[in-house]
């Protein structure tokens, strides 16, 4: 299995994202989570353009890694002036990163119209940079800006950019598709040009996705002889993001028989990606291919009999290979055997001909009537089954609770709740305000709990979907809401439906706040 | 330049994403919106599996498109029985479409192992089937399910397939990359093949997602040959979603000099992807290629000093041409002339340099800051032009309104609104109940407005649909409601943003009001 270079830019592209701001604090734990997961180049900043980094590399100063290489990022020289002058040079040199990667225009155009200097002299500009690292023992990777625009526009001057760079003893020479405008077939090809010419040093390649094919032309790219891959977690980045490596990893290393990382650590994967979306403070896209929630979700009747008769019917891997997992979406399209698989969790001596999962399904269907959707919401749907049978004693009961929201002319709208609840006989009430009617209930539901079970302050809820389900009805429609809770450990989704907001929040609130005390 | 055909199944194969329920006004909507853009093939539903969609194919009988085909798609019949027995292929025909989409296995292992019958019979479902719906004068595409994969394990067997829907009539073979774990390569590779050998027949491709390559994947089928694209709107679909048309149309029309749309339609391909979204309720991906706000959207300082000195540097094409357009740092989603022409429906004397033209544009991107998206609530963005040009005189003043939502154990929550209002001098208080909270106070404003404005009774609200911004904020996100009225001339949607959602709804509520009142 060849080895591919997994080169990380999460924190340096990625940063450049629409709505990206790293803390201090943020990186650091970037960078561990990357290291642990067996990442080979951890590219963190731009010591030179970004104050901010500095900190940042002095606090890397005293920090040990166990895989991964960390390396700074910075331009050539500024036009007409010794290395040593430019303060931005000397920055990089400072963070003292035992590799650095220098981008340098390898477009014509970028050179005369906006650096607004001469041909010969950005060549320099790239030598010269590169000479100067070298001497100072760092390993240099020549990020060539825009190399494929510039090749298709003037090949040759393209081709004596990354010549400069080898020439002046560049490690590796990384073609990078700036603009993301590029097609498979055309990155292919003029990399397969460039891994000829330069047979002797590592090739790297570096996407963008503006036509929505990061990925797949970084893949075409190693097929063209490409031994390192610049990426970043999620494919975060600016406008439509860079090569995803949460995608390219498993890619190049389940199917293609690449070696990226440890094969024990891409069970990692799946954690890794959300964790760095959490920190990011990015909403997931569940979607996203091999890692997403729904990357093996399965909703369809046909699809989910298919799977159970054989996973290889609809699945293109095994999704614990990369620490994700099948999911079963219930629906009314889903069969019975996928209900029962869901029952058996609770009582394994079930079977499809017990009475009891006759009940149970009956009650899915009325529910599913009555506008429940329980794909997403398990684990409502657990409960329900506890319920019918027997197995759910609820931890608290409501007497009442109102909701009051009022307005005056000129003044913001004031929520508040007022909720009785009662537990083992005694009787709790109390009362709470809040950003809006759902926010109030849930401050008076918590407040009013805490005090017979302290562990509900462990829990919170991390999402909140709102679906009005016969929009036609207007404002007196059915709305269905799902509500998402952690305690730090598991994450859980109930739900509710109703014709009043309230209801339905209600609903979710307590499947959510039984799930919690249940477990 | 070459003609490809587009082939939209948003509403059929994206139907079939977790979270995604269109109901019968949706698909209705959306279908328009498809035919309108230039979709040549919208498939819209499964009779056979879903009853549901009888009801929307009997109102399309009623509707004529003006230039898309509408498709229904069922699978092949049934192992052993004839043709005309299998009830699904007899929902297919009486839902009364001018082309039928049928799906019939091209993987040998999955006629054994899921079909469960031979693989001679599989061939002649396959052919039985498409002959069928031949001689009843219906166009018909033949969906190759799992044709790579087959193609993979059995070339010969899934090249039968191919061949009995072609002996028997069908006027297109599509191949499905239906696990979506196909290489650019191999896809390149297998297609000429299939092109070559049914040089006379239209070959179409449809991919799903899973390896993150369905865009690259299907431009290279294309790049092979194929005629016929098969995708959906953002590509939602199962999983990782379908290839999405909003990516190939431009890749194909704007840089490859293919032909898929009008020309003059390529510039509604930015709000018809939001458009949809809104219909499907799902969150937009603002980093989609081409389409998304984030796609032409420069962070970086050095990058937008370069983008001003010529946009080619860092932007692949002309946002513009697909009705996107740039953005500098914080917001500017719809671009000053689309901004220019709203502003001139008001007032035409207005130009872009007018000062209320900056006033204007700086509201809106403080509203969009709060959370205001105005694309489909083009009336409530009227009524900021109006009041920002002194053309706005409120047709009531709201003194105070109270809404009590309030539930006892055992029983059905009850909602009620008290509203005191003013017109000309005029006080005018009053109460009333409703299905939730909003509706309650819908009901009030309305029976509070009866007596001043007996045209208020004309109006109804016909759309509600609640969006949660900020959903990691729990219950107590931001919330966005938009609100669809007609009084049974036009239809007008408007907008309001509050992080308690009776605030948002009030908002839009009085923009509604205000709306039909001006008129």
């Amino acid at each position: 299995m060849k080895k591919i270079i997994m080169y990380d830019s999460t924190l340096r592209d990625g940063a450049q994202a629409q709505g990206i701001s790293f803390t201090v604090q943020d990186k650091l734990k970037i960078v561990d989570r990357l290291d642990k997961l067996g990442i080979d180049y951890i590219e963190a900043g731009n010591p030179g353009s970004n104050p901010k980094d500095l900190e940042f590399f002095e606090r890397m100063k005293k920090t040990k890694l166990n895989n991964a290489k960390l390396i700074a990022f910075g331009s050539t020289r500024r036009a007409k002036i010794n290395v040593a002058e430019d303060s931005n040079i000397m920055s990089l040199l400072k963070v003292d990163t035992p590799a650095v990667a220098i981008f340098g225009k390898s477009w014509d155009f970028h050179v005369s119209d906006v650096l607004k200097t001469t041909l010969e002299e950005n060549l320099r500009m790239i030598g010269d940079t590169v000479a100067f690292f070298k001497s100072k023992g760092k390993e240099v990777v020549f990020d060539a800006e825009h190399f494929f625009d510039g090749y298709k526009a003037n090949p040759e001057y393209a081709l004596e950019t990354l010549k400069a760079a080898y020439d002046a003893g560049a490690d590796c020479l990384c073609l990078c598709d700036t603009n993301g405008g590029s097609f498979p077939l055309d990155i292919y090809e003029i990399t397969s040009k460039v891994v000829k010419m330069f047979s002797n040093t590592m090739i790297g390649i570096h996407c963008h996705n503006d036509n929505g094919m990061a990925v797949a032309n970084s893949i075409m790219a190693v097929n063209a002889g490409a031994r390192q891959v610049q990426g970043t977690m999620n494919g975060i980045g600016e406008r439509c993001g860079n090569a995803n490596l949460c995608t390219i990893i498993p890619n190049l290393q389940i199917k293609l028989d690449y070696k990226c990382i440890p094969d024990e650590k891409l069970r990692e994967l799946t954690p890794a990606a959300r964790f760095i979306s959490e920190v990011a403070n990015i909403i997931f896209d569940e979607r996203s291919p091999y890692v997403g929630g729904n990357a093996f979700a399965h909703k369809g009747g046909m699809h989910i009999d298919a799977v159970y008769k054989n996973p290889v019917s609809f699945e293109h891997i095994n999704p614990e290979l990369v620490g994700n997992s099948r999911r079963i979406l219930m629906s009314e399209v889903s069969g019975r055997s996928t209900i029962l698989q869901k029952i058996n969790e609770v009582d394994p001596t079930l079977t499809k001909d017990s009475p009891e999962t006759k009940l149970i399904i009956d009650k899915l269907k009325e529910l599913e009537f009555e506008g429940y959707q329980f794909e997403g919401a398990e684990s409502s749907f657990e409960l329900v089954i506890r319920k019918i049978l027997g197995k759910y004693k609820p931890s608290f009961e409501l007497k009442d609770f109102k909701v009051i929201v009022s307005q005056t002319t000129g003044e913001t709208v004031d929520s508040s709740a007022m909720i009785k609840i009662n537990v083992d006989n005694q009787d709790e009430i109390t009362a709470a305000e809040g950003d809006g009617p759902v926010n109030a209930l849930d401050n008076a539901v918590r407040k009013a709990l805490e005090r017979f079970y302290p562990q509900i302050r462990e829990m919170k809820l991390t999402d909140f979907k709102v679906r009005v389900l016969d929009s036609e009805a207007g404002t007196a429609a059915k709305v269905r809401v799902l509500i998402e809770s952690t305690d730090g450990k598991d994450v859980w989704t109930t739900i509710g439906v109703s014709t009043d907001i309230i209801e339905a929040s209600w609903k979710a609130l307590v499947d959510s706040i039984e799930y919690k005390l249940s477990k």
